[in-house]
């Protein structure tokens, strides 16, 4: 398997052709990295942006949500696949110039573009449950009820191929014009980053009931 | 006007309706408090996500980008709007219950449906820059060198009218059944927040230049 994405008309960007990666291993590193993603579809032909969570096995994005939802009625009424672009994005930090429009954001960015099909294997819908448990936090598909067949008849889940995809990486310092570079303004980076805290006990969770070891060393 | 936005069909949802807001208080906090929200569009037919940048300036939500980037284009080749949705998302953190099936997430999101118009108004562009502005850091706009005409030239701005708006917003402990509850599966939440860090001075600024007390204080 090649280890760049191939580039289309539709992921080369038109402006900062610097910023795109198309490497599989920046991609999967951001997909990896961020809890939800954003997932674009049309709806009675308008564009709808949902904020979901998602998983990525291999080379596969996996989104679920219930069979009476807004994208799975979408996609269950288009067999040949339901156009959708999912768009992941981190936000690493503020970026100030002395140019009003020379501020920026650095960001790391992923657009997958493509078809979603509704996954009827069993197995396969199975294993992307455990995905988007494992996605919240690695190890915990094996540490919960698995889905009953009356919940698994109520949830459909949404696979996207990693085909059309590209990501795009803004970092460092603001870039003035030279001109501007003597102006008595503050130019620098703030940095932005999100942290997970102590995971807090639900109030009817049993006393003693001890925090497993994947969410004691979680990082994020 | 309304202390509420008015529902529509479009921002009813289907489930979980207990979670929906449409007071503009709470809308306005989640637009105000992210860096960034997710456009959706539509390119040649299909949904394109991507993310930016906004400012909200009362009940107007302002984006901007280069005249030559893809939601500006087609912007300027919608002349009764271009039909756009504005999702902004803030994850709280992650519910994790003792069934699969009710893992989910703590979040506050905004949804904004409407026709986005290109800005031709000079002051109102120029507001709504400086809007940009502050919105990354409050009192940004004042201190920094303004756009001069052919940086203005170059960016459009577009405007979106909040009218057809609703916030959802989970909050609190995983919701398992009753028969779950004895199960010996940890349950809770991992808070997640995102902090911004000291502001590091760009490499190239002069020596002794003075943080400003906008990013002294700044506190997210």
């Amino acid at each position: 398997m090649d280890t760049e994405y191939r580039r289309t008309a539709r992921t080369t960007p038109t402006r900062y052709r610097e910023r795109a990666r198309y490497d599989r291993e920046t991609v999967h590193q951001i997909l990896d990295e961020s809890t939800i993603c954003h997932l674009g579809y049309l709806s009675a032909g308008r564009p709808v942006v949902l904020p979901t969570t998602h998983a990525r096995l291999g080379e596969t994005l996996y989104l679920h949500g219930s069979t009476g939802s807004g994208p799975l009625l979408a996609a269950a009424a288009a067999p040949s696949g339901l156009p959708v672009c999912v768009t992941v994005t981190l936000v690493d930090g503020l970026v100030l110039a002395r140019a009003a429009m020379h501020h920026s954001v650095n960001f790391r960015s992923v657009v997958v573009l493509g078809d979603a099909r509704v996954v009827d294997d069993g197995a396969e819908k199975l294993r992307a449950l455990a995905g988007l448990l494992d996605h919240l936090a690695p190890g915990r598909a094996a540490d919960c009820r698995p889905p009953n067949p009356r919940e698994l008849a109520a949830t459909g889940v949404l696979a996207l191929d990693l085909v059309e995809v590209s990501a795009k990486v803004r970092t460092g310092d603001p870039v003035d014009d030279p001109e501007d570079c003597a102006l008595p303004h503050w130019a620098g980076v703030v940095p932005v980053s999100v942290t997970a805290g102590a995971p807090v006990p639900a109030g009817d969770l049993a006393s003693g009931t001890p925090m497993p070891t994947y969410l004691r060393e979680r990082r994020r």
